[in-house]
């Protein structure tokens, strides 16, 4: 365990304040890597099926990636997963900024939370030392006001990860935030934490991860930075950051827009990312990251301030809080995304639950007497920052918007089905499977419900000589393949790229800062990791480790019940594009669909119903999980 | 096309003398990189299921490998296939020497063979250049008067590819020499030659593979010749020698003797490599090898004369001709070798045909009215040289022999098929599967029937920290595995080495250069094929590309008519051993065998009659050849 890694991980049982460490061989830390990898070894084994999410018995677990914290660039991540109580199946999400690094300088690969306090506590970690500390003072602040309390106590130089009050009152799409303005967006995740009595994990550390050969890993991030001109997508992200892509999007007939009914949105320009601009401070980033694709916006105004240091709006919150609300005014969105923030609610989540009750309003299966009165029409912007509010403390119509939108047609019923727009109860966000069907296999296929980084993104490899399609060369693809193709090429596409994506997460690498959008392709990244490690790490030998736990993650849900059923799209997104240039067209034929669906599974090594074979198991050597497919 | 390769593959038809030139985009050379991969690919789209191999239908592919011919170290290796007329399934066999990069120099990735010529002919190429010549008078040549004849014909610098009496006159194990020692030893495809009218192949060649980087690569070689010496199983190749097994293997009570009946010999001091030195002049080697594992004889005697140019014998060539045979004289057996080289015969079935022979004369099966007077006793040492003499030219009890054990049987019934030593109709090399079970499982799976060379050998693998398990952690594997254990890991093991195996004869290295007995690590390996190529090669990207290779060939076989039934092992050697020091032991569970082999296809992608999926095919985009299993 020199490289790399700390060697030791933290586990901690709140209904008993015990602690105790896990030290693993290198073998264990070579086959699980970190991140999810860990992650999902944690919550296959200690979380045992059939339980409530939010139950003492969920198990939470924080886990930094392979080179998270070394002078590798770009490689601040950490992946937080239990059970998810918006999905029922696995619940994993990743998140950048500063804490997984700060993290492992305190000496922990991982900190495995069991139990439930019986008040308000957080977790303190410094320099190998751990201390629970009391957070009834705590409780019911947002996160901006807990962040400074704790530092206060503490000192400035801690790293907080902590919920607001959507996480404690256990809004089933509540996140988890570090450094105010960083998220583990998904899946609910902050409402375990809240579940647990768990306000915030606070850390420092002062010790170096140590290298194998840091002056490789440290060209590298020279090289980075000093290459990223050269990479328009790289360099398209520092400079308009993921709002850059809402007016492109929309002139290409996929701006999600009134849940989903439209394609384009009329206002799609006063939500881009020019506009965005004038409200721009500066541009945010990451731990040893060159590109610094967030934005940190201000307003100041009588009646709408928005503070900058919670983060300004990404693409998918322009979208989801703005076009697809028929709202276009840039300042509210920011609001919103301010108080999602503070509050720790995921702004895909809420928004699409918004639109999704909005079109309820609309077509007259809720009222006002449902909503407490409020319009809920599309483009209103009175009720937007208050159906935030509700939300987050379940009050009024808020206590069945925190329910997220597959709950809320269950309780409205009447066919209002139809208008959702969720893989496995977790809303889809903002990319459109009938432009990029490789996104609606990845949206279906997704251990964690409908989720956009767990594959990458089909326009990428659509051109020859593309840097992105060259990105995939290492890997053994050669041939372009059509954005919009529904194919076994597309199959292969998605297959393997999921294999990378996930290989990032366990590495700690942003996605961004890698392969595709990108300025280290994939051979330079498994040199790093060498480097990092001292092993002789392949890109076979990462991609299998990833495999491991993208098959872990899949049992999980299958343990939980999951079978091919629940691997499938919305209706709504395999209908013929409604609206814009498109209109008429992209129709997902859905047994085609179904079809690659399958040959995704025969690809993976997964039976019929989308378990994964005995055989995958024995040669991933993941021998001790057979219990769970018989 | 600009590195590595020279982007042309010379195609001939006998039949009408007409040549031709396929050149391929680099998407097909990264697809299908060389040797077996290129061989497979001409084979499997260019010869129709269920043609005589004999006929002229067949077609012959000699085809060089991706780094063949480069300042790379150990690197002469390439690759003939066609359909086999030993096995009746797909014929593929590599050599080392000098040929394939001499074939590189010339102009030339591949040669590709179709037709017959009416007449016997051979083929000359130079730089570019090529033409057919008359061969009349090189016919019945043996192949030390052949190649010395073709370069007083053409100038010295030829590098000679040819076939001897044993394939002129179609012995089913015939084989094919290039520079008089080395061989593509199986398969029969010496015969192929012969049924073409095609005497030799003469090539020369003065241009330079280009490299991309060729100081990576040259710094390779001079670090493979730096550290020989650190690496025990490369610096005992070149000590001792493959005859080096012969005592060790003894010792482990794991020696082939008179037909498998028994397990040691008491005479293996006496064909052991220590007495080899008696008769050795030199060591020998390929191209661009610092090893150097060939022996070169000599023994200059009245009656028993072995010229060093022929090569000495090797491992198998001691054992089949030796132990095997119950024969402990060295120097009669370095004279069979030396024989069988002259007319291109495999000497491991000929001395697994002979044996068995001899058990079924012993056991009163055939009677000397049968074998023309010889008695085919073991031991008998007067027979050995008439017998391989008689097989070369078919005559006697020779073209008996001459159809290989698993035929033989066939003519002579009355259960001699119980004494078969044979996978596929191929006698099995001198290992024995109950003390390398994953040897068995390579017998047993390979798709060319009985071959040593298709994965990874157990003693590597068995300890932890060993150089041979270190050369997997690249492929993910990190546990040792014992050399005895029937289990899913070392089905695990035997799949991945195999894809390994293969990938090092796209390539064209040798194995004893590389991975497990071994100086060059996968890792550097991969390495080195980027600075050869230019290409942003991964061992993901080239394991992918050898297991398109692995499926081409299993999938000729299918089309063949083979199924799961002949992925076996002979009854033999699946009982107790009979004698020595496991005298009694390591039985082969035959059920737990043939559940293995199941896992490895369910592993690999194939379904349960061994045949690959559909969704394999896609995945290796591989889509041409779905029409052969449907």
């Amino acid at each position: 365990m020199a490289y790399g890694y700390t060697g030791k991980i933290l586990i901690i049982n709140l209904t008993t304040g015990n602690f105790s460490i896990d030290e693993h061989d290198e073998i264990f830390y070579r086959q699980y890597l970190g991140g999810p990898g860990i992650g999902a070894y944690y919550a296959l084994r200690e979380i045992k099926p059939g339980i409530d999410p939010l139950a003492p018995e969920n198990v939470l677990i924080f886990a930094a990636g392979v080179v998270t914290g070394t002078p590798a660039p770009a490689v601040p991540r950490y992946t937080v997963c239990a059970k998810s109580p918006l999905t029922g199946g696995i619940g994993r999400s990743e998140a950048g900024g500063w804490w997984g690094p700060e993290l492992k300088a305190a000496g922990f690969d991982a900190v495995v939370v069991k139990g439930k306090a019986d008040h308000p506590v957080y977790l303190k970690i410094e320099d190998g030392t751990y201390e629970l500390r009391d957070a009834r003072h705590l409780w019911g602040k947002e996160t901006d006001e807990c962040q400074r309390l704790i530092r206060e106590e503490l000192g400035a130089r801690y790293r907080v990860v902590q919920i607001g009050p959507g996480g404690e009152n256990m809004v089933l799409f509540a996140n988890i935030v570090n450094e105010l303005a960083h998220f583990n967006g998904r899946n609910g995740l902050g409402a375990v934490m809240g579940a647990k009595n768990l306000k915030a994990i606070a850390v420092k550390g002062s010790n170096k991860v140590p290298c194998f050969d840091e002056e490789t890993v440290k060209n590298t991030t020279r090289w980075a930075a000093a290459n990223m001109k050269d990479h328009p997508p790289a360099y398209g992200l520092h400079k308009a950051g993921t709002p850059g892509g809402v007016t492109i999007v929309n002139a290409g007939g996929a701006l999600p827009t009134r849940n989903w009914q439209e394609n384009t949105f009329d206002r799609a320009a006063e939500i881009g990312s020019d506009k965005l601009e004038e409200i721009l401070i500066q541009r945010g980033g990451c731990y040893s990251c060159p590109i610094r694709c967030k934005r940190v916006v201000k307003v100041e105004k009588e009646d709408l301030n928005v503070d900058p240091a919670l983060g300004g709006p990404e693409y998918e919150t322009l979208v989801c809080l703005g076009s697809n609300l028929g709202i276009g005014n840039i300042e509210l969105i920011a609001k919103a995304n301010e108080l999602c923030n503070k509050y720790t609610l995921d702004t895909i989540s809420m928004g699409m639950t918004i639109s999704f009750a909005m079109e309820c309003f609309e077509k007259g299966l809720i009222t006002t007497e449902d909503t407490g009165g409020l319009e809920l029409k599309f483009g209103n912007e009175t009720i937007l920052l208050p159906l935030i509010k509700l939300t987050a403390y379940k009050e009024g119509f808020g206590a069945k918007l925190a329910l997220g939108s597959a709950r809320l047609a269950g309780e409205i019923g009447q066919g209002s089905e139809q208008f959702l727009l969720q893989v496995k109860n977790q809303e889809v966000p903002a990319h459109d499977p009938r432009v990029k069907t490789g996104v609606g296999l990845q949206y279906a296929l997704s251990s964690h419900g409908a989720d956009h980084w767990t594959a990458q993104h089909d326009p990428f490899f659509q051109e020859a000589g593309s840097p992105g399609l060259q990105a995939l060369e290492p890997l053994g693809i050669f041939k372009p393949v059509s954005a919009t193709a529904l194919s076994a090429d597309k199959v292969r596409l998605i297959y393997y790229t999921h294999l990378m994506t996930v290989m990032y997460d366990c590495l700690g690498v942003c996605v961004f800062g890698y392969v595709a959008r990108s300025i280290v392709p994939v051979d330079k990244l498994v040199e790093m990791a060498r480097a990092v490690t001292g092993w002789n790490a392949s890109t076979w030998g990462l991609l299998k480790a990833a495999e491991r736990t993208s098959v872990m993650l899949r049992l999980f849900n299958n343990r939980e019940g999951f079978t091919s059923r629940d691997d499938t799209l919305p209706k709504r997104l395999l209908e013929a594009v409604p609206t814009g240039p498109l209109s008429g067209k992209n129709k997902i034929d859905e047994q085609l669909f179904g079809e690659l669906i399958k040959l995704y599974y025969q690809m993976a090594g997964w039976d019929e119903d989308g378990k994964p074979t005995a055989a995958k198991l024995y040669e991933l050597d993941l021998d001790w999980a057979l219990e769970y497919i018989n």
